[in-house]
C-alpha cells in the first residue's frame, strides 16, 4: 500500500509553485522540533524514525496517485510528470529513537531539494509526534514504578487498530515488559501477555469454576482476575481454593492474581496478607485500572504490594500531544546554506534559523547530561570550557568544564541512500533506559521539573538576532511602500 | 494484510478455556457501551462501524497467525485447529455511525458463540473508541462555528499515518467541509483543501515574490498565508499587491488570506477592513492556530470576521478519550438469554445485565429527543404514556406522552452474514447533522450541559437489583465456606 500521498494538500500546491519557478533543484534545510514537553514534564523521549525511514524509502507517486491528482484539475501535466519520477534524493540527520530530547532542538534535519523536502513533511511529523508521545508517556510511568514491570494493555483504547499496533512497539521501547496486542507481538516479535477478563467469570456458573476451568486449560499462565464480584471476600478466596484444589496437587504454580478495581493500595496489601497466610508467598499481585505515573507513585508510597502493573489508556490513549513542527531554516545558495527565519509576535514561536547541529554535554565524572547546545553546522565546539548563554537573558552565563560532548544527530540518509540501520526494538529499549540514567532526577521529577538547559551557541544567537531585526526592517518598509 | 490477531492476548487464553470445556457452541451476548461523555460534554457521536464490519468480514486465522500462536507454546493443536477454521457466525446490532449517543446505552450488541464474541472485542473497541472520539470532537467544534466551514488540517498531529487517514474520514462525518490529507482524499473520495505553508514564504527572497509565484502556479486556489513576518504590516499588504498586480489584471479571483497566529479576533477584524478598503469585499478570511470549540465560540462572540476555519490538533489529536467497554451481559441457556452482571464497589461500574435494546423517544411536535430507555429485548414499549424512572432515585418519575419511539440499533450481522450496508461518508455526514438537530440546545451546551435522560425500563431495573443482591449473597457465602 503506497502511502506517499499521506501529505497535506498544500505541500503539493507549493511543490507546483517551486516547480513552475524552476526551483526543483534548489536545496533547502528543514528542522523537525517541538516547543514544549508533554505533561508539563521535564523531558521527551524521541521515536518514530523507523516509520519515517520506511516512508522515505517507499516514497513514490505511482499511477493511481498521479491519476488522482490529475482528477483534481489543479496540476499541470509537466508537474505531474515530474512527480511521477520523483524520489527522495536528499540527506537527513536525526537524533536516534529512544533519546531524551528537549524543546527547540532539531530532532531531524532534512537537507534536500525543496519539493522533496516539502512533500515528506506530513509523514515525518505524524510519525514523530505519535511515536514520541507513546514512548514519553510510557517512560514517565516506568520511571515511577521502582522496577516493577509494566504490561501494556491499551490496544482497545488506542487510536484505531493501526495506531494500537505502533503503540505496542513504542511502549516496549519506552520500557514496558510486554504487550497484550497479539498482532504487534507477531509483527514485531514483542513479548505478549494476558490471562483473563471479567467475561470469563460472568459467563461461568461461578467464579470458582471459571478459575478452575481456566487453570486446567492454561496451567502455565495462572493469573486470576479476582475483582468481578468482591476481591477480598470472593475473588482471592476462590483463587486460593483453585490453587489448593488443582494447581498445587498437579505440580503447577499459582502465578498470580490481578486486581482491576477498587483501592489498589489497600486491596493489594490485604491480598498480600491473604496469599502469604495461605502459603502463596511467591504468588504475584498484578494491578490495573486506569493507572498513570501519579497514581502509581502514590500507591507505592502508601506501601501497595505490587509485582506487576497492567496499563492501557495512559500509554496508548494518552491525553496529551507532542506538537512537533517542520520549519524551513535555510536555503542553499551557491553551495552555502543561507539561514532563514520565521518570526512571530509570540517570541517563543520565532524559529532558530540556519543549518544546525545539537550537542549534549555530559559531566565526565558522573555521566549526567549538563545541557544541550544548538550550534551552526560549521562551528567547532570547544573541547573544554564551554560558555552556556541563556537566550532570553544573555547576561545569564555559565562556563562548564570537564565534559564529554556528543553530537546528538546521526546521518540517516545521504543523497537519498539510507546510511543508518535502525537498531532492533529491544536494542532501542535498552538504549532508551540507559539514556534516562544520564538525566538528573530533578529533570525527571513529575511536578515542576527542573528546566534542562538547551542553549544556542553564541554564533547562532547573534545570527538569530540579526535576522529578526532585518525582518522587522522589511516589514516597516512594506508598510511604507 | 490480515489483522485478525489484533486481539488482546487474553482473548485467546480465554478462548482456549471455553474450547477445552466444550463451550465452543455456547452463545453469549456482549454489549459495547461507554460510561462518560468526553470533554465533560452532554453527548457523544457514535462511529467506527465501517471498520468494525471490515474486521469481522476479514476475520480469519491464516497459516501465519496459527504458526505464530503455536510458537508461543501455550495452545493445544486441537485448539489451533479449531481457530484455523473459525469465522464469525454470530449476530450483531448497532446504532448507526453518526448517531448521537449517551453513556451506558448499548451501542453495539453481539450475540454469538462465546469464542467468536470474545475474540472480536479488541478490534470493536479500538475502532469504536477512536472513530467516535474524532466524530464527537469535530461535532462539538462544528456546533459552535455558526455555519462557518471547517477544514481539517490535522494529519501531522494525528496518532501516526493510519490514524490520520481514518481521522480525516471521521472528521468529515462529524461535519468538516474538507481535509488536507491527500491520501484520505484519494482513498475515501473526500474534498481536499490547502494552499501554502510558511516555508513557501521563508524560502522566497520576499513575501511578495512568494505570493506572486504561488498565484501564477495556482491561480484558482489563491489563499495567501499572511502571518510569516507581520500580518497587518507585511502579509496582508503583500497579498493585496499581488491581487492588484497579477490576479485581477489576469482575470483571476483573490480568494482569501489565512491568519495562523496572533489574536485572531483582532487580526481578522483588521484584515476585513483592509481587504474591504482595497475593494476585496469577497475575499475570504481563514483562521487557524490550535483552535477549539471554546476559542471559536469566544472569537465569534468578539465579532471576529471569519469565512473559514482550519483545524488540526483538536480533531485528530484530541486530548480526550472515549472509554468504550465490551461486557458480557447474557449467556444463552436452552435458547433463552440468561442475564449476567458484573457488580462493582463503584456503583456506576456495575453493568446493565441482559439482552437489551435501546429506544429513543422523540417529541411528536418538535422532533426533539426526550430521552432514551434501555429495555430488555422482549419488552413491548407502550405506544403512548411511557414512565421514565431514574435508576438511582426511582421515586423520580416522569410520564411522557405524544412521542414517536425509535429502536436505535439496526441489525448489522445475522448469523455471520452482513445485512447492513454502510451509508456513504457524505450520507453519514448528512445523517449526523440531522441527528444533532434533534438534541436540545441545553444538552449541546459546552459548559455544564443538561444531563440527557438514559433510563432503564422498569423490568430491567428490577432485574438489575435482583442480580446485584444475588451476587452479594454469593460473596457472603464464599466467605463463610
Amino acid at each position: 500500500m503506497n502511502k506517499t500521498l499521506m501529505t497535506d494538500f498544500y505541500e503539493l500546491t507549493m511543490a507546483q509553485t517551486y516547480f513552475n519557478n524552476g526551483k526543483q533543484d534548489e536545496e533547502v534545510v528543514f528542522d523537525v522540533f517541538f516547543r514544549k514537553n508533554p505533561f508539563e514534564g521535564g523531558y521527551t523521549v524521541s521515536a518514530g524514525l523507523d516509520n519515517i525511514i520506511d516512508y522515505i524509502n517507499n516514497f513514490k507517486f505511482g499511477t493511481e496517485e498521479i491519476n488522482y491528482l490529475r482528477s483534481l484539475g489543479m496540476f499541470s501535466e509537466e508537474f505531474l510528470n515530474y512527480l511521477s519520477n520523483l524520489k527522495f534524493t536528499g540527506s537527513m540527520w536525526a537524533i536516534p529513537d529512544g533519546t531524551v530530547v528537549f524543546p527547540n532542538e532539531p530532532i531531524i534535519t532534512v537537507k534536500a531539494k525543496v519539493i522533496e523536502a516539502q512533500l515528506i513533511e506530513t509523514a515525518l511529523l505524524a510519525n514523530f509526534n505519535y511515536a514520541s508521545l507513546v514512548t514519553t508517556s510510557t517512560r514517565r510511568i516506568i520511571n515511577e514504578t521502582k522496577g516493577i514491570p509494566v504490561m501494556e494493555f491499551g490496544a482497545r483504547r488506542a487510536r484505531g487498530i493501526d495506531a494500537a499496533i505502533e503503540a505496542s512497539k513504542y511502549a516496549i521501547i519506552g520500557g514496558c515488559a510486554s504487550t497484550s496486542n497479539t498482532y504487534a507481538g507477531m509483527k514485531y516479535g514483542l513479548p505478549v501477555s494476558g490471562t483473563m477478563a471479567h467475561s470469563l467469570v460472568t459467563e461461568s456458573e461461578s467464579e470458582y469454576k471459571a478459575f478452575l476451568n481456566y487453570a486446567k486449560s492454561n496451567p502455565e499462565n495462572t493469573v486470576f482476575l479476582v475483582d468481578t464480584y468482591d476481591t477480598l471476600r470472593s475473588g482471592i478466596p476462590n483463587a486460593i481454593r483453585v490453587a489448593k484444589d488443582y494447581l498445587i496437587p498437579n505440580g503447577y504454580k499459582f502465578k498470580g492474581i490481578r486486581i482491576d478495581s477498587g483501592d489498589l493500595a489497600y486491596l493489594s496489601k490485604q491480598a498480600r496478607i491473604m496469599l502469604d497466610e495461605a502459603g502463596f508467598t511467591d504468588t504475584a499481585i498484578c494491578v490495573s485500572n486506569g493507572l498513570n505515573e501519579f497514581t502509581i507513585k502514590s500507591i507505592l508510597e502508601e506501601g501497595a504490594k505490587i509485582n506487576s502493573i497492567g496499563l492501557g489508556d495512559n500509554i496508548t490513549a494518552s491525553k496529551e500531544r507532542i506538537g512537533g513542527v517542520y520549519k524551513l531554516v535555510g536555503v542553499v545558495k551557491n553551495e552555502v546554506v543561507e539561514p532563514r527565519i520565521k518570526v512571530s509576535e509570540d517570541v517563543i514561536k520565532t524559529i532558530n534559523p540556519g543549518f544546525k547541529v545539537p550537542y549534549r554535554f555530559y559531566d565526565k565524572e558522573t555521566g549526567y547530561a549538563l545541557g544541550d547546545v544548538i550550534a551552526l553546522y560549521d562551528e567547532e565546539i570547544e573541547k573544554d570550557g564551554y560558555t552556556l548563554i541563556n537566550e532570553y537573558h544573555p547576561e545569564k552565563r555559565k562556563v562548564i568544564t570537564n565534559y564529554i560532548v556528543r553530537k546528538l544527530q546521526v546521518p540517516v540518509f545521504e543523497e537519498g541512500k539510507q546510511v543508518y540501520q535502525i537498531p532492533s526494538i529491544m536494542e532501542r529499549k535498552e538504549y532508551s533506559a540507559k539514556e534516562m540514567e544520564t538525566i538528573y532526577p530533578e529533570v525527571k521529577r513529575l511536578l515542576n521539573p527542573h528546566l534542562y538547559y538547551v542553549d544556542l551557541s553564541k554564533k547562532l544567537l547573534e545570527l538569530k538576532r540579526e535576522l529578526i531585526l532585518e525582518h522587522k526592517k522589511e516589514a516597516n518598509e512594506a508598510v511604507r511602500n
